[in-house]
């Protein structure tokens, strides 16, 4: 070792062992984690082709299908957050010039039209106001006067807090040769979703909000129509890493090696959904519905409007509305450093005039939102206009 | 939620909680993790807009750049495996019609071909038998016969076990107005890098190797050189995900939104980092080298044959000649099932003649190295030919 040359210490830091606090995380998401999928996270590594990983690999697989109500063969969580997943969707199937047709309304509409224009296809929309939902009628008009190859739309807006109806929709897209692309990412386990039943070709989801698990992983499924869209492909799927026809001989039966496996994130998934198969798809949506309706009848008492109209309200996140003069993001702030708990801002459209609250996976408990509505009973008086001098000052937890 | 369809439960398992076993992973990676990096991913999540996250983010960018020996401000971990990053760094910097020379001597480069021939490059490759590397002479000669945009090479090949010699090739790269970009994945942490005394201009890495951490983050960094090609580009980076002009507001001082970071797995990025700064990088370089010592003393004594001269041989990884007659992959499954320990099998052009093993990271210990070969000295034995009935029945553990 005589020969190498000096080390450079300038970027070397002493730092003490993590410390970070335990937060109640009632924001867009990440979402709290259940203590056994944090437990599970923990466990010593396997190897990624190791035989009980394998095994593993299909658990996870089956109770994906269960928990998007799909018999989808192409289930598997992607190595990456629901951004990759989402990526994964467009980057398989859409080959260029694909006439890809996104309602938008809202900001995750407004990704996939960026995604899918990076792979060079031809993207044309339909635009809904943030907070609002397409009705049957429109995308059906869409649909018939552009003739797209996928019709892409997010399900549960996280920016916005709406929840699109679905009916109707997948055999609109079947009878004119349209793929369905489906944004669950706040609707997994949370809210009910029908992949099969509402014909959807493409979905993605996350693993930090209705399934209690750290953000890392992004379910993906593909059924049979997307995929022989993607078996025609005339060149290679153009992105290695979510390269599906690869992935399929690593999770297939093949078990071709393709990249190392998050592990552990995979042991954490695999625990989030036995427990959402314990509790049951119809208790859980159930849970999350009633905890919602809990919070909207408690902040609606105090005085504070909500954005979603409610028959397209998403039990997952409530956007609610800021008071006039009321600094918003002071008052995220308060919560956060003197109570410990996360509430999210607006996005896009709707930066500075909403919160956004989060119900989600293990976080959709009575408990949680009392809490939170206690919260906003007593503290945010002091940040409406006038008040500011009577303001608790923030103290770090 | 009268109206919804009945649930169909034919994927719903009722699965126990999970229990995968401890095993000591001597392969090719994953690698084990350190006690204290477990700890950490278990840690309640937190906001990826957190200001503690985002302290959090600055620490693993300045012990990345320490790992590395870089001053490179785009320095990050991306939020996938290692492939991610390698991806990332031929996205970020190619555009169709750019020519890359990959110096190919084993499977890794063959996977940089595959990757950057999606993104319309013109690849150009020149090869080593798998078990050797590239002498400078070599290198220069193909430089200057195809003047490439990017030079792309594999410092440790996990494949065959072979740590290519630097020596002049970054200064080489500069005069020839190309750009240096260098897996590093198999030596971060574990064998002597100097990015930035080597004049490499992008490189990547994983986190479950020389860095004693589970996989799912891709440790990626890029130099002013690079930065500039890709400041140059006339269209959008082609995968959104992997888009380091984005990921830069996200990690720079800007904080805009991205993606949902996967919080936990940078929780124990962090730790891992903290530890090899504790350590100190010439000590965990020295401590690779002397328990890789120990193996081949050992493997060599035993009458087993290295496959890589001993000058070129990576520290972190082994590769063994498996004997005359041998079913090496059975030897596997049993050090596996009765012992607990995974070794690898060879790769590629390797698969069937070498073992793979590896001393990374938390794993790199005497201990270790001397409890692999011991089972070597009375085990490998029954695996020869002849000897199939005295081989001891695989127990599970």
């Amino acid at each position: 070792m005589s020969a190498l040359p000096s080390v450079n210490n300038s970027h070397r830091r002493a730092l003490g062992p993590i410390a970070t606090p335990d937060r109640l995380l009632l924001g867009p998401g990440p979402s709290n984690a259940h203590p056994t999928v944090l437990q599970a996270l923990a466990r010593t590594p396997i190897g990624h082709l190791d035989p009980l990983y394998v095994e593993l690999m299909g658990e996870v697989q089956e109770l994906l299908r269960y928990a998007w109500q799909t018999d989808n063969r192409l289930t598997i969580p992607m190595s990456g957050t629901g951004s990759a997943a989402m990526e994964a969707t467009l980057a398989n199937t859409l080959e260029p010039g694909d006439k890809v047709l996104v309602a938008v309304k809202g900001y995750f509409g407004l990704r996939l039209v960026d995604m899918a224009s990076r792979y060079r296809a031809e993207v044309v929309t339909i635009e809904r106001p943030w907070g609002e939902a397409f009705t049957y009628e429109e995308i059906e008009a869409a649909v018939k006067l552009h003739r797209p190859a996928v019709l892409a739309m997010v399900h549960a807006e996280t920016s916005t807090g709406i929840c699109q109806p679905m009916d109707g929709i997948g055999d609109l897209c079947r009878s004119h040769d349209c793929l369905l692309l489906l944004d669950t990412v706040t609707s997994l386990g949370a809210v009910p979703v029908y992949l099969d039943d509402w014909k959807v070709d493409l979905a993605y989801s996350c693993s930090q909000k209705g399934l209690s698990c750290p953000p890392g992983l992004g379910p993906f499924t593909m059924g049979p129509r997307a995929e022989a869209k993607m078996a025609a492909r005339q060149g290679k799927v153009p992105n290695w890493y979510l390269d599906v026809t690869l992935l399929n001989r690593y999770w297939g039966s093949d078990r071709v090696y393709h990249h190392t496996a998050p592990v552990n994130m995979n042991f954490g998934m695999r625990e989030a959904l036995r427990l959402l198969a314990e509790e049951g798809l119809e208790q859980a949506w159930a849970r999350h519905r009633r905890n919602a309706e809990r919070l909207w009848a408690g902040l609606e008492d105090l005085g504070l409007s909500l954005h979603a109209p409610e028959h397209l309200r998403l039990p997952t996140l409530t956007t609610v509305r800021i008071p006039e003069g009321v600094d918003g993001k002071a008052f995220c702030l308060h919560l956060l450093n003197a109570h410990g708990i996360e509430v999210g801002g607006g996005l896009g459209a709707l930066a500075g005039k909403v919160w956004r609250i989060g119900l989600m996976g293990f976080n959709s408990q009575p408990e949680n939102v009392d809490r939170l509505l206690e919260l906003f009973r007593t503290e945010l008086p002091a940040f409406h206009p006038g008040a500011a001098s009577d303001r608790p000052a923030a103290v770090a937890v």
